[in-house]
């Protein structure tokens, strides 16, 4: 079993103050890219909100919930070209707590919600964090793990997501630009040396590589209230190389990579290996899990 | 508590057809280390016996034992200069089955030996797999987890480290070389496009990054039998740049950086995070380990 599938990242600027524009621009751009007959659409984390908060009221303002106007516009487009849609997005919980979200739809609605597991900086401030795990999606296409952002600094859970099955992990993301323009705060690290690469990048193609999977991350970019997004989607193959960006200018752009994402379930690497058959979970630490919760 | 230790990782070419010459020149290597005053000397995978192998008994010919000959002049040479020495050694033990293995030694002679748990390519025609979980050895200047080679691609292994509280995670290697030059066997990818890098380096970076350790990869260059070697030695830092190497040609170099050691142990990732607070292990896959078999 071996299909090709058309993957797009959306990369859009969404901007904090114009919540119902940050709708219109998403539901666009996965219009497009299904106009151009892609079958798998990532567009960025917190794609209807923005980013950079002053309030509560705001976040809240900006929220919506998985059976509202949001996701059911993705569902139609993902009807009208037989194609699954992940995207990230600011969501109000049952309990009206807030949540960063993502989620994946298709033809039929809502498959399945994430709530991001780690929250960056002041994420805590506005959101509670998930208390399920990131889950793995079965889907014509093959199968999807979600994750958003800074999950992917914690291999526990993309390696997680490979050993569950996923083909691809579709990481919607809001990725601080790793040059500060002006000591602005919320930079995770400083400038990469000339001659590096973002580290975003890196983690991508090693996260590919080390599960023999594919990487979509679906990036933002723009500047809101003074902080820069790095505008640094990518496509990483299983064999650790970039199939698609980084976008040149950092700027509005959809990446598209063909993958075949059945063929991610051979595991083999070079002649005598194989990345999983070849894992020793018995040496191990117990520490890198206590399993889920009962 | 924050001092600097340098770290130097001896790039040599060992030759499987002469195991007294790679004894001496891997001596010589480490005391020039010592000589240019290094704190922590890492030599490749294999040091003494070289890597591509015709028959068992060509490899057997090559072992040692922790108590032989080897590791003594390791330990002298720890001992003139206050130092701790890693190194892949290929090992005879007790019951007369062989080992790729790595030992960490300081002036008091060796402190541990860990046998590689992931064998790669025909490895297993000549060695047993290590059935203990790779260690954290206190030292002098910090704490050392050690790894060989293959061992990189399991985030499992390198991850447990660093949760066992290693600062610096020295690897020896014998990394084939990702650009075949004729079709040789062994080789794990094809050649990387242009623009990038070794997937070796991204490894280090990323598995340095995430943990907030050093990593050292101390990789052989040469060829033996066909099979050529990455000289890929580098040393990364847990900002995820790397602080030395790669070796510009590919060949002998001594490579040293000066590391912060026990700086790690501050897990602080920006204002508001921490690589090691914001893990969620309940939400991770109980898959990732079984624990130690009792």
């Amino acid at each position: 079993m071996s299909a090709v599938v058309r993957v797009a990242c959306c990369q859009v600027a969404p901007d904090v103050e114009r919540p119902d524009h940050n709708a219109e621009i998403a539901l666009e751009a996965i219009a497009s890219a299904v106009d151009a007959g892609a079958q798998i659409v990532v567009v960025p984390e917190l794609v209807n909100s923005g980013y950079v908060f002053k309030s509560l009221e705001e976040t809240h303002a900006a929220a919506t919930t998985p059976d509202g106007d949001l996701l059911a516009g993705w569902a139609r487009e993902a009807a009208r070209g037989d194609a699954v849609v992940v995207g990230g997005f600011c969501e109000r919980g049952p309990d009206g707590r807030l949540h960063n979200s993502s989620a994946l739809v298709d033809g039929d609605g809502v498959r399945a919600v994430y709530r991001k597991l780690h929250l960056w900086g002041e994420e805590p401030r506005w959101f509670a964090p998930g208390d399920q795990a990131a889950p793995v999606i079965g889907t014509r296409y093959g199968r999807i793990g979600l994750a958003v952002c800074y999950d992917i600094e914690f291999p526990e859970l993309t390696r997680g997501l490979a050993l569950a099955g996923a083909d691809l992990i579709a990481l919607p993301a809001n990725w601080p630009r790793e040059a500060p323009p002006s000591g602005a705060a919320n930079h995770p690290t400083e400038a990469p040396p000339a001659r590096e690469r973002p580290i975003l990048h890196s983690l991508a193609a090693t996260t590919a590589y080390l599960s023999k999977v594919y990487v979509a991350v679906c990036d933002r970019w723009g500047t809101e209230r003074g902080l820069e997004f790095e505008g640094g989607s990518v496509i990483a193959g299983p064999d650790g190389w970039l199939r698609a960006g980084p976008v040149a200018d950092r700027g509005l752009e959809t990446l598209v990579a063909e993958c075949d994402l059945t063929g991610t379930r051979e595991k083999r690497n070079g002649e005598h290996n194989d990345a999983f058959a070849d894992r020793r979970p018995a040496y191990y630490s117990p520490a890198l899990a206590r399993g889920p919760r009962s």
